[in-house]
């Protein structure tokens, strides 16, 4: 048995958004050592990011050179692929086709890489230092601009035969329903559950009742942040957009549950500053669409992480994971 | 390390069915050797119950104590927990209550028992001996009077945080669709993809069309095997019952496929005789309700194991599958 001095150990997370890369030097108890950022569209080549990213970050690696042992790297980054370590055809990304960005990384940082889809890195995160710390069965939604999901069974994330697994934005929650405006499906979760969903909700509604507070704001100001704004003054209609919201969400997770029966689920996410009128909902709808032997147990909590480090800590949650 | 020979080593597998119970021998080769029934629903007491099937084993167990080695008994039974070994609130099984029953097992036969419910015991069968031979994740439907699924993900069964994991049948796929006859819930798969829905559906489209060749049978006589039959003889109405069925179905499996991208979909049961009838809707609904990156991926094929030794097989699987 070799000892290893855990105090010493550290890893790079990498969080690789369409607008900004955020990037930190992270310990085993999940601190933030050091953060940083650049410009994701600023760089057409991925040849061109990656080496401005090396050139942000080797000096934090040549600043903790001599303490600290960095064990890897941890990447989150929409569409990638955990088994090949490739980002494949990210439409929200300036880089198209098949990327094989941690070959790339390795060349440059002459360290470990290993890459994920960036809802698959935050339950880890939440696994490691969050919410979820002691839990082997949980799944993690992330409610942003679309909605993403991680799942995690029996103690390790569920990746499928291809890489690929926990799309749970994109399951059919209402056949026939609305279209959503990227993928073209009808009734997805992300197309009534995402910032972009309860938008288009908030829309209709307003539009159907003209005494609506929402009827003062202009068209491109209608955002679940204003929605909440006028929930929080008790306009019923603004009440209403979450009340629908919740529930679509609370019957996809019903069918989530009777899945993989997880001990909890965790939401992240700009949508959940809505708390309780989207919470409250989603508890209900979840629970009558249960079987009786799932109801009453599985919690539905929010995030425990920071948000602003959350992206970080996830990636890095990757490195620690493999070990 | 120590040798051991494969070719002594066998298994006990035992299906409990609500009116019978088979048992088998089994080898590593997934042979039965020896097999046998009783009837599960003359025993009031589950003690009673298995002082008979002991009778009934016990007499194959000293047939091979000599030349072979029972490794330990494996039982699939409806509402079978794996991790507390109990069988608990069967509502189609004499026992009420929360019964030990794999405690009670090892008092009677000395031997390791393992218990977990038919349809995941069906999909380790599928693993080790059939269909699914070499994959590490799939997913098992079975569609019989009611709908189950079995899902394995990295090599495992998905069990859940309670053992409960699995209950596919019982996710909806229509909200507000029709309600199931036992569990009142609205719109869920097994309330029309199990043939007890098929029934229903097939009741329900020969009174709206009174030239269907449906209309020639007794109403106690509706059944996937009468409306096949009619289908066969290409009576559009039965046909419009089983393309119906398929659509639902592969709604599912679009759902089920974005959650843990499996490699394969195994369908088992009594309703797939119905063959393309019900097959090729499925394929095609599964397909136009997935996310690109998982569409003309996943096989959806046809359990390849004998249904008369299928459930002895899977249960016996469940021994196997811990070593």
């Amino acid at each position: 048995m070799s000892l290893i001095d855990l105090s010493k150990q550290v890893a790079l997370g990498i969080d690789i958004g369409g607008t900004n890369t955020k990037f930190g030097v992270v310990n085993h108890r999940g601190e933030v050592l050091e953060k940083g950022s650049l410009k994701t569209d600023e760089y057409e080549k991925v040849e061109d990011f990656i080496d401005a990213l090396y050139e942000h970050i080797s000096p934090l690696i040549e600043k903790y050179g001599t303490e600290k042992n960095f064990d890897g790297i941890g990447v989150g980054a929409p569409n990638a692929n955990y088994y090949k370590g490739t980002i494949e055809q990210a439409p929200n990304l300036p880089w198209k086709g098949l990327i094989p960005f941690t070959d790339l990384m390795k060349a440059k940082f002459n360290l470990p890489c290993t890459i994920t889809n960036d809802a698959n890195a935050a339950a880890l995160g939440e696994m490691l230092f969050g919410a979820a710390r002691g839990m082997k069965d949980f799944i993690m939604i992330t409610l942003g601009t679309g909605v993403g999901s991680g799942i995690i069974s029996n103690g390790s994330l569920i990746y499928g035969h291809d890489g690929f697994a926990g799309e749970l934005g994109h399951t059919i929650v209402k056949p026939g329903g609305r279209k959503h405006w990227s993928t073209g499906s009808e009734g997805s979760l992300e197309a009534y559950a995402s910032a972009t969903g309860i938008a288009i909700t908030a829309k209709k509604m307003r539009a159907e009742f003209p005494e609506s507070m929402l009827n003062q704001y202009p068209e491109e100001a209608i955002n679940s942040k204003t929605v909440h704004e006028c929930a929080l003054k008790e306009d019923p209609i603004a009440i209403e957009v979450f009340r629908y919201t919740g529930q679509k969400l609370g019957e996809a997770l019903a069918n989530f549950v009777m899945f993989s029966s997880p001990e909890a689920i965790l939401l992240f996410g700009g949508v959940i500053k809505a708390g309780d009128f989207i919470l409250k909902p989603a508890k209900l709808h979840m629970e009558r669409n249960l079987l009786p032997i799932f109801r009453n147990k599985v919690k539905l909590v929010f995030s425990e992480l920071d948000e602003a480090d959350a992206a970080i800590l996830g990636a890095s949650a990757l490195v620690w994971e493999k070990k």
